[in-house]
């Protein structure tokens, strides 16, 4: 599978994610429009808080698979960058909330809202964009794309409960850590590809194969960002390193750590998993832990396999405009944890 | 208007709320079973906390005014029930918010979900419960009604914010105070009024009446409820009396009461207000200053007017099914804080 990005790259110097962007860029810039006048209100708080996100610099990567998955069909009208910004709005919606659940600090490199502007308004302005998503899906008037994007809206929460719930649990299994990350991560990737093959006019399979791509994309993400916190396994990202564990979160790599590192550096987990208050030499000797017991590679191989499946399940449909580039950037998303 | 009361009284001796209970009684047993049926979750604390709110005894108003409304007309297939569950679900997610954003110890005389399950929990399960209610909707199949539902989830996050932007703020005008309620409040129950209508198969006419019926009786709801949070005019009421005023709530109560009150009067409230730490003895005196300012009558006075206005909506439809009862569940929600 390697080999299909060794041949990119002789194609085409860009590093695939900017290749994306190119790809999708005049939708994309609809989109953003939308999405500008979809926060407007009378009540200033509401762009304030949504535009500090949306400028914020994320990268856009589920209104973009939506779009692109869209243009490997036919997208007659531009439902596609309706379904897009919806995606995008669901997304938004879920970090203001999540930084509430999570206590986080930091987002997207800047304070995070709830820092700026309080618990409170963070929980309202996601529920405002939540309900401009799918009055954007409504105005699309496609019931069920709606129906997609509302079952996963579902799904994510019940998810992030599910994780909720399991935070500190030291009997989690592999297959809760699965559940957990298939449905507050994958369901959205798997939505936002699912209604682009839907705006492009995909016929029955194409599109179950698009849903596919996105639900292995997003669990390979995951997965990433679960090794990511960990600092990477060549631990030089610069993210919030460290946040899982202190938010006693029970990710594959300390699932595997528990059950695969020395006894002493296993029991070293279990007292500082969850304890907010865990500092920097804690951390650092966990992420030594986390390498020399195999749990940060172990979850990569997991994500490489991911990865493989998502560029497997559009394999049939290579020859399709942007395809190729979709595949490829199943293979972005793991190496950014190498 | 208090007419119609009068002979009712004559002709049925049950308070109205519980005709309105009989009248809808077959259907709401419906909503009840779709509800219990859509809280499940292989996530134990998902039906946990639903359920808490559910089974706390609600009076269930909105969605018995969505079945009373489709019910006028000729509700052919069970639409009105499931509309009527989305809005009970929508309701029971804005709870769990405003709980978390009000930081209230207490929900329906019971201790609030987020002082048993914790913040976090309340604000996943409200998006939980808010993605329930717009599956529903979509399977529901009417992208119209949709189309309404979601608009008001929208604009009642965005009144809750502006409230929020508000408190505190002695700037505030009754402009400002009528423009929260009629988002945060009374777009509620003009969605569940006008969904109805359309379940029922209402004509334009009808349709738009019902809405303002719902609309007006909204904004008599929420005054009452302000009032109420003074103990009412005649002060027998057990509510959280003063947690409006520990909020620094600009309710028209406090307008009313910073303009009209003496100086010193005045400016025992605008020392008081937003203070958490309030005692029983202030918002006693505070409570003091409400009634002998006139406050507490005055907002009264004007949830009889739009109770009147939301009568009026309906008069022209009174010989339907169920129609009388609408008219007078309108005096029926502004009597409770007389």
């Amino acid at each position: 599978m390697a080999t299909s990005k060794a041949k990119s790259i002789d194609r085409n110097t860009q590093p695939v994610i900017d290749q994306l962007i190119a790809h999708t860029a005049s939708d994309m810039e609809a989109v953003n429009e939308l999405l500008l006048s979809r926060v407007g209100s009378h009540v200033e708080m509401v762009p304030e808080i949504a535009n500090h996100l949306i400028n914020a610099g994320g990268k856009r990567l589920r209104p973009m698979l939506t779009v692109a998955a869209a243009r490997m069909f036919d997208p007659e009208d531009k439902q596609h960058v309706s379904y897009a910004a919806a995606v995008e709005f669901m997304h938004t919606a879920t970090l203001l909330h999540d930084d509430v659940v999570d206590e986080s600090d930091k987002r997207r490199g800047l304070p995070a809202p709830r820092k700026i502007w309080g618990n409170a308004a963070s929980v309202l302005v996601g529920d405002f964009l939540l309900g401009q998503a799918f009055m954007m899906m409504v105005e699309a008037g496609n019931l069920e794309a709606l129906g997609v994007l509302s079952k996963s809206a579902a799904i994510i929460a019940e998810g992030e409960v599910f994780q909720l719930a399991k935070s500190n649990d030291l009997t989690t299994n592999v297959d809760e850590y699965f559940a957990v990350i298939k449905a507050k991560t994958a369901a959205l990737f798997e939505a936002a590809t699912e209604v682009g093959a839907m705006a492009g006019g995909a016929d029955e399979t194409a599109r179950e194969a698009l849903k596919q791509y996105g639900a292995e994309l997003g669990i390979a993400f995951q997965l990433v960002d679960d090794v990511l916190d960990y600092g990477g396994v060549s631990g030089t990202i610069g993210k919030n390193v460290g946040d899982d564990l202190r938010e006693g979160k029970m990710t594959l790599p300390v699932l595997h750590a528990l059950q695969h590192a020395t006894d002493v550096d296993a029991q070293f987990i279990r007292k500082n998993l969850g304890d907010p208050e865990a500092d920097q030499a804690t951390i650092d000797r966990v992420i030594g832990i986390m390498k020399s017991s195999g749990a940060l590679q172990i979850t990569l191989d997991r994500a490489y396999e991911h990865a493989n499946l998502a560029k497997k399940a559009i394999a049939p449909y290579l020859e399709r405009d942007g395809a190729q580039l979709l595949s490829e950037i199943a293979d972005f998303c793991v190496e950014r944890a190498s």
